[in-house]
């Protein structure tokens, strides 16, 4: 089912927005755009994804207007990810997602993986979508990120891994 | 893989929120619910999906302590479902899918599916965070809802196909 075809079945702007990054897999893969990380590999090693679930994310994404191409390199020809505005204005499904989680999954003992800290008064802006400082609203270039050392650390075990299991890969 | 398994692989609370609500359908399901539409038969029609789907996606809801189910006829016995605090604070999420729905998936000629009125300050809310005329942070409670002639149609139709197609269920 296409993005057309699904407007064309209902109005809900919820279902079709949903439509478009409705699962898991392309969240995540905003996530990591939303996160400058623009490669192909990279992303894939960031999400836990198979390159196969990657590749079909980013091409509907492409497709559907969120993301684009762009070459970085013209011998061997290379390309990388970026969000167009329209993927750019994602970002507060993302914050809610976040603030949600937050509050509601995080488990005894673990701190937010991630810190804001509002480039317009300079201190921590909490989970949006007001700033917990001086209450305007969060704009995401406005804010400069901290992961916690866990999710550093989780972030460095993901690309161990990957290294790890492509090397065994290698010599087989 | 369950919610905790999910969870111990990853601290981000994006991948965790879509872990318990990164489907379409269990959204549609969200969606009915805070539109106060309690009834299993009415959200299955309201959604599009079959019984099946909607069932798995109450079922799941309701492990993962955002909805629950009340009885509301003892004789027969009879059940509908409600949103749990938690499943209440996923609302915002659901603002932000229908912001950018609505401004990147109408086709041209469409008027917004909803209008929100906030009850603060009496005008028109628009499509949050922030009220479009007081400025204010947009609350669920601090709104009334009204659907636009085509997406009331839309739910009728919804409603009308699901009788019809009974009825020939019925007379097969």
């Amino acid at each position: 089912m296409t993005q057309i075809d699904f407007a064309d079945q209902t109005l809900c702007p919820i279902a079709r927005a949903e439509n478009v990054a409705g699962d898991i897999w392309t969240v995540l893969v905003l996530r990591e755009l939303f996160a400058s990380n623009h490669r192909f590999d990279e992303i894939q090693v960031m999400t836990g994804a198979t390159p196969q679930m990657i590749a079909g994310r980013l091409k509907k994404l492409e497709a559907d207007g969120l993301v684009e191409r762009r070459p970085y390199s013209k011998r061997p020809p290379r390309f990388d990810y970026h969000l167009t505005e329209k993927g750019e204005e994602f970002w507060p499904v993302l914050m809610a997602l976040r603030k949600w989680g937050e509050k509601w999954c995080r488990l005894p003992g673990e701190q937010p993986s991630l810190t804001y800290t509002h480039t317009i008064c300079g201190q921590p802006a909490g989970f949006g979508p007001l700033c917990d400082h001086c209450g305007k609203l969060l704009r995401p270039d406005e804010l400069t990120r901290e992961f916690s050392p866990a999710a550093v650390a989780e972030r460095e075990a993901r690309r161990t891994a990957t290294k790890a299991s492509r090397a065994r890969k290698k010599r087989a």
